[in-house]
């Protein structure tokens, strides 16, 4: 099952399940629908950011600034934020077409908290605001394609958004394996055997994906291990993209977020030394904002001509969407201490990542605790990749119903308990290995519901396929 | 000047002389730039529509909702349509991904909003919400070029995503000219001559762009003009791919709107005669929301294996943002008779288009008394689109500056006035003839200058130039 096949069968499936349960609410052995299939926290319940809907909701409606009823609604500081921003939009007109960079004053005030989270010198110039960061990787994939010649270095498994992107603009697709034993492991010596069994069939490899944390693969990426991927990515010359969407989603204590760029600024490399796009999103994170839309690219080590390019490619739709913008600008500079908003923004921040983190940690050891399932942790993102040893019965059953063996495992999950993962050939896989990516995003009250009615199901599925 | 060259040359030059300003007001022989160059009425002073940006800011925070004091901020039928919106969002999520086609309670509302206008039924399962209508036209070409054979009819002049679109995605522009002496009649024996040439050159013509109103050239096709076209693309087998963005702007008392696809039901044809897509966005119309990016296409007459494809693309970035969309629907279901805002609704709505009319008609007759220039009325979109009847001298001088004509004329005008144009080579015109346009956006009070400006640097340039 392709991720477009899954997308065309088992979703569709589970929308016609949820519409049964409406018309005949005893028809089936379950009583709701649990997607574990996307990052869409709000579409679970995850709450907005108070302070951040405030700002977007008063730059909306930009009149309620003069009026002395808002101040009942609204904390002064989502006031005073407000008017800041619009004091940085041309003419306040947040319905107008902005620069097709995005307002110059929003990606500066980006550049100053990327420099403030990296400690490294940052630029407005360098910002390219993008309706979430799909576009932006549309947008790198198109410029850095010229052939089927071309091709780009993927995580495998990988979020098919770069699958899809790079067969749409016609070039190679060149995977290199995540080593699930090492808990997703990204070794340089696997990237160059890869660049060098691809070179060899001729074709010419000219960038490098890395998601980091990863998705579907949830792990980060350590100091040390970014630092050579660096030093491989200025060997070969290629561009390091930088998919660094799940910066804020890290819940381990041994682990921390570092974005590409400081890793290279701290090994001494400048502008002139590495090609290097870090895609960021208002959709992951503590924010889960995924219906704004917004995001950003932070492009540096380009020479002017490419710059022209990249800006000639973001001008075709015009501009991003103003709001997304906006948020984009908040997420990068949120509440800081003294402002009236931030002990409750750190409520609602804290409130959010710790719980993802319990909910990590209670599905990891909940589907290590089975028979034929074992999961790496997740340390950041928004997702568990458990692999499944299926017996070969399970597997023979699998290939007489004409599916692969973990999509078939997803069906059948998916009509018993009602829960909806994607399966992990969606992604990519080492071969003859099986998966499934099961998000951490259900409402924690939703775990323990989750975890009994998997165990049952996987219990019983083991029993009827045993050897 | 190609587009782009405008775009690189033309626009950094006016924002160089805009920061000049700022620096030395007196080095210039203007106090301002006037920006007649593009579509973005905010820009220029246009103020959003209270009730939208209402609903907008209260669906940004939902929180208000409860709270009495909200009462005292916002009208009770914008309180009353935003609990509407999002009782249509599943679970109240404007942060989350919606449908890839958009929300679906949102996208019945626009079919019902389009059942009202054209008197024949539209349906949700149509609607294909998106982030304006310019990522529209682009899912709309790579579906239907497959290679550089397949070619797209276009009018000359056109609005350049057309062309820019068709060159993205590898099909063949086929140009058609709309009449100029006609009032930019789109003649169906002029179609008809192109597609056979096209033909004969072994092209696949695959659909035909109407722009109506249209762009650059501000003419509002006649209902038995309407009919013809339809009749042409049914016999000729070709999709007809309506832009209609500009449906409310409408300036004269003898022309309306009709949307292709109430022509084409009025003649009775059905959705199994005739592949029709119409365009409509947020950023046109009286309320002119370009920085919301939001708008949608309605498709019918496709088989179900097309929509299925026309789904998939849709789905690569995986929804459009959530305020755009509810923006669409509140465009095409605004205040009714009855509803709290209606009066206030209406005098700003009528204040919008009569004004805009006002402006139309004072710019065309200024072009029209000039020597030199001859100007086709404005009846709708956002343009005027007068002809320069260049002295020899003037075209031997742009020659000898290596500019066409008409960039040549724009760059003297912004030199002299501070006035912004876009060159009609921008557009495509007729071969050996020269335009520009010049958008009726700016605020009534700066007509009188613009247009006292405009004279003055006119006729010194016909003095200079005179053969």
């Amino acid at each position: 099952m392709s991720n477009t096949e899954y997308q065309l069968v088992l979703l569709p499936y589970s929308t016609n399940l949820e519409q049964e349960l409406h018309k005949n609410p005893e028809s089936l052995p379950f009583d709701e629908i649990l997607y574990c299939n996307i990052g869409n926290p709000h579409s679970l319940g995850q709450q907005p950011v108070t302070f951040f809907r405030e700002v977007l909701s008063l730059c909306d409606h930009p009149a309620l600034l003069d009026k002395s009823e808002t101040h009942a609604l609204y904390s002064s500081d989502a006031i005073e934020r407000a008017w800041q921003i619009l004091e940085k939009i041309p003419g306040r007109a947040t319905g107008a077409y902005s620069h097709s960079q995005g307002v110059k004053g929003l990606r500066d005030e980006i550049a100053a908290g990327i420099a403030a989270r990296d400690g490294f010198h940052a630029s407005g110039d360098n910002i390219f605001l993008t309706d979430g960061a799909s576009p932006a990787v549309h947008m790198m994939m198109q410029l850095l394609i010229r052939s089927e010649k071309d091709g780009i270095l993927c995580p495998l498994p990988q979020y098919p958004l770069y699958s899809a992107s790079i067969a749409l603009h016609g070039g190679s697709f060149v995977p290199y394996f995540l080593d699930e034993e090492t808990g997703w492991g990204l070794e340089v010596d696997e990237l160059k055997k890869q660049v060098d069994e691809a070179r060899s069939k001729g074709i010419t490899v000219r960038a490098l994906v890395v998601i980091n944390p990863g998705n579907p693969t949830g792990q980060v990426l350590a100091e040390e291990n970014q630092k050579k991927i660096v030093e491989f990515c200025k060997n070969e010359g290629l561009v390091l993209l930088a998919d660094e969407v799940y910066q804020e989603n890290i819940y381990v204590e041994d682990k921390q977020f570092h974005s590409f760029k400081k890793i290279a600024r701290s090994m001494g490399y400048t502008d002139d030394d590495l090609p290097l796009v870090s895609f960021q999103s208002v959709s992951k994170g503590y924010y889960g904002e995924c219906g704004k839309r917004g995001g950003y690219m932070e492009v540096t080590g380009f020479n002017a001509d490419v710059r022209e390019q990249i800006y000639k490619v973001a001008s075709v739709n015009l501009c991003s969407n103003i709001s997304g913008q906006i948020l984009s600008s908040l997420i990068m500079n949120p509440p800081k201490v003294g402002d009236e908003s931030y002990e409750s923004f750190m409520v609602e921040r804290d409130g959010i990542i710790s719980s993802l983190a319990r909910r990590a940690k209670a599905l990891e050891e909940a589907f290590n605790s089975l028979e034929g399932i074992t999961c790496n942790k997740a340390e950041g993102a928004m997702y568990l990749f458990p692999r499944l040893h299926l017996p070969q019965k399970a597997i023979g059953a699998a290939q007489a119903a004409g599916a692969a063996p973990d999509a078939y495992y997803a069906l059948r999950l998916l009509q018993a308990t009602g829960i909806v993962v994607v399966p992990g050939s969606g992604f990519g896989q080492a071969p003859g290995t099986y998966h499934f990516r099961c998000t951490i995003l259900p409402q924690e009250d939703k775990i323990p519901a989750i975890i009994s009615r998997f165990k049952e199901f996987h219990e019983k599925f083991m029993d009827e396929f045993r050897d």
